[in-house]
């Protein structure tokens, strides 16, 4: 899961998923929601995902506003599992 | 609790809370756990608290790191809400 994927890969997998964006060497996307309880909400089920994938997100919220960036630092770059991070985070979103 | 705080008023209640700094018109303080799970834990309680005073930090999280800033936007500043809030997250850090 911790191969670094290729600038192609990347592309490839980007079509795949919803409003996503390479940005700096991460995955980028902004989530706004209705309010602040259910950005919480949803923050607090994509927490439970990535504790128990043991890979977290970098993210930033305000009221309902959340951004995030997905990368994987000990591979230097994108992988498989912020891939995969970033798909659940788009279920969880409905 | 709305009102916009002056300098002196700011300076003289940062002397009461723990390391907090003021910095581009935002209290701001970088909170350090032993790990995801308890970041998260901590933000989970503060976001009750938030929830209930109807008054939200913008913070960013990256695994046992959790940076916060608190400001009042419709009043152009920092406020006592702020300050409650602020004095909320210190208690709660333990």
């Amino acid at each position: 899961m911790n191969k670094r994927l290729t600038p192609d890969e990347i592309g490839e997998q980007l079509g795949e998923l919803d409003r996503w964006t390479e940005k700096s060497g991460k995955l980028h996307k902004e989530f706004v929601f209705a309010d602040f309880s259910e950005a919480w909400g949803w923050m607090s089920r994509v927490a439970l995902v990535a504790e128990a994938l043991g890979h977290h997100p970098e993210w930033f919220n305000v009221y309902r506003t959340v951004r995030v960036d997905l990368t994987t630092h000990d591979a230097g770059g994108i992988t498989a599992v912020d891939f995969a991070l970033a798909a659940k985070m788009d279920a969880l979103a409905g």
